[in-house]
């Protein structure tokens, strides 16, 4: 038995396949330029070499029906046939406030999540359309959604609420609602392993940095605050998003220059953060290569987000109302970038958080768990590499057979501390031949 | 030899008049209702008592015309001829980013006012006016402009940029400009007098809360970040303004229910904030009153507010790299809400905030600078009563004597531990008579 898990953006499909028995994710892979002209799929089965086909996928029907082909072939595959699949898992962005927790897809949720368009208009509907090409090319199975926003419906309303009319909330339910939650759920509940608490003991901030950037007050293993909105514009500075900025700085721009509400919501989403800033780059490495080049755009985009990561600490450490176990880095940047992690501890001694700078540089790979911080930080720091696809597999197979629920009622798989993932286990004894020095580094569940 | 000070907004004229070598107000008041129907002037001199008298002004002009005639008054004047007045300080919201002090008026200078009034466009066309009609009223004098921005010119380009296409700050002067820049400046100096520090030392928090609210970090004497941005818009949760939200949070709104750009600026600056979650009030004593009849929403903004503040506290404990030396409460609200002040501490105290309950309560006067920590707190916490109108005439009268500089570089009369505001002193042995307990808490200079 697989289940098969789905991320369908409007021009990719991203997918995983999980062997249920040997829990273990024997595919993955990507359909690129779905909709556009030159689409392809590129895929990994374990323990084959990387296999890419062209292939035009004027839809995403075709596009899923082309990942289930690939999945099949007796060649590259790694099932029989399709009935194998038991269970889709489909990522979607924004499921408005109406879902605490993942869902078996009705036409009913469906229709919610069209209602909710107006809030991801860049990802719902083309999560809505996967779900939807899914349930033609396998219409015998259930199909699961799984929101970044589910997490997040645990905030208290001083936390969700924006100080708008309220007219606005009842009436088009403006608040804030999050975005990531896959993610900060994974890594809260992997830090409560590592810390040896329970989860409703487990205090964390963590720091979601990919291109897209977020960050996570979690307060008695709960959501209590975020950095993202009512859509994913707000907060951290991000690749080429902006972040937090004066509301009244795209009514100045739309004034001044004439640019439209679509113009300044493209220049703010799509031409600011990093790029932005630095007028060339997204990808951090390639920003603190022209750094150390002397380019000094480049470095004030390093400053600012680094920056605005502390603010936001300081801010949930005292939203927090205690101090926190610990500060957790995944994504990316996060798990990767040893500059950025190093920069935004800099001057938060104070406050009980201090890193060791061989610890920290040591830690950059996605196969295992870490501890970075000095032996007497007050607040430990983990970097706990994400993983989206294995919760939304838990959850299709729980909601499959019955048994899930809403996550502090629930046990994932990866919640006991004899939990392995395999093939990062693998992974992590090649960068230990390579650098024995990570073994020491690796954060354990206390016996 | 007196120095007068003018704080025009769009439909009234506000003034004092200090003399001094006596160093003291001995006249402040208020003309209302300027360039509308039902004009008149509310006067306050030294020893008399409250006049007030109809009188309509049909532009800013006539209304400074009133206030000279009302000083010169032999009734209920304070100054024998006009010509007693030997400078003016005016209050300007916006200086752009031009100026780092206060500075003479010339034709050039309005000019440049009037370029950045996009920026303030509620106010700096009024503070013109009302620099262009005392001109007119008084033309032998200096009149010095004294800037809501320019205290705010030492941040670093890490907190005054935005993470926007960097050709809005070329172009357009994008930028994070901050306000109550006068109120910082008294309220961060009069810290290290208390503190018994060096200005270059002094690492202070300071809430500036009245209806428009906004905090200011500063390090080493000098500010380093605040809430306010490009407009007095961001930020904190003010009376009707709505602070900090997702930027995409006003495209959402125009699209969803067609509100023009400047619907929606209307309703973020003037119906947001406590108006908008309350639904009903602006005024912070309402709120509270409201709060205890059990009206749920006047608790919802009453726990935002103070959230909100809680949270930038943090955010300027990481930013600041170092445990500040105090928090500082100022301001209408700062001065006189001790139930604000109490819950924006609380849950602080990991933080090194212990408010003492008891002197809390007390401390509820425009009369006296007081400690209100529990002695144990590691950050002491001071409510310091704001004083800008004195700022404003010290640089004005520093200004036509040529001994002015930028406050790094200059001493204000209260900067000395001797300073002693008489009238406030006065009216600080009344409140110690209805209070005894109020002596206790007061807050002096280190001997």
């Amino acid at each position: 038995m697989v289940i098969l898990t789905l991320n369908c953006g409007s021009s990719s499909a991203k997918y995983q396949v999980f062997d249920w028995e040997n829990r273990d994710v024997i595919a993955s892979g990507v359909v690129e330029r779905v909709t556009q002209e030159g689409g392809s799929i590129t895929h990994n089965a374990k323990g084959k070499s990387e296999y890419k086909m062209n292939h035009e996928c004027p839809n995403h029907t075709i596009a899923v029906e082309l990942i289930i082909r690939t999945l099949t072939d007796p060649e590259v595959g790694v099932i029989s046939d399709m009935n194998v699949i038991k269970a889709v898992g489909h990522r979607v962005l924004h499921g408005g406030n109406k879902f605490t927790k993942s869902v078996v897809v009705t036409p009913e949720i469906l229709d919610t999540f069209r209602e909710v368009q107006d809030l991801g208009p860049l990802h719902n509907p083309a999560n809505i359309m996967g779900i939807e090409a899914a349930q033609k090319v396998l219409p015998n199975v259930p199909h699961c959604a799984v929101m970044d926003t589910a997490w997040h419906q645990t905030m208290p309303d001083t936390s969700f609420m924006y100080a708008v009319p309220y007219e606005w909330y009842e009436n088009y339910a403006v608040r804030r609602y999050g975005f990531h939650g896959t993610s900060f759920l994974y890594t809260a509940k992997r830090a409560s392993v590592i810390l040896g608490k329970k989860p409703a003991d487990t205090n964390v901030i963590i720091a979601h940095i990919g291109n897209g950037a977020s960050m996570c007050c979690v307060k008695n293993g709960q959501c209590f605050d975020t950095s993202m909105g009512i859509t994913p514009l707000e907060g951290l500075v991000m690749g080429t998003r902006s972040g937090d900025c004066d509301p009244a700085l795209a009514f100045y721009m739309m004034r001044k220059t004439g640019m439209t509400v679509q113009d300044v919501d493209t220049a703010l989403n799509k031409k600011s953060g990093l790029l932005g800033i630095s007028g060339k780059y997204v990808d951090r490495r390639d920003i603190s290569k022209a750094m150390e080049e002397g380019d000094k755009r480049a470095e004030l985009a390093f400053k600012m987000e680094t920056y605005r990561l502390r603010k936001y600490i300081g801010s949930y450490i005292a939203a927090m109302g205690q101090k926190p176990d610990a500060l957790v880095f995944t994504a990316g940047v996060g798990e990767f970038h040893a500059g950025v992690r190093a920069e935004v501890c800099a001057g938060l001694e104070h406050l009980g958080i201090k890193l060791d700078p061989a610890k920290n540089a040591i830690a950059r790979t996605r196969n295992a768990e870490t501890c970075i911080s000095a032996d007497d930080s007050a607040i430990k720091i983990f970097v706990i590499p994400t993983d989206e696809e294995l919760v939304m597999t838990e959850d299709a197979y729980a909601l499959m057979k019955g048994s899930y629920d809403v996550h502090t009622k629930f046990t994932y798989s990866f919640q006991s501390k004899d939990y392995v993932n395999k093939a990062r286990a693998e992974g992590l004894k090649k960068d230990i031949e390579k650098n024995p020095e990570l073994a020491k580094i690796v954060a354990t569940a206390p016996k």
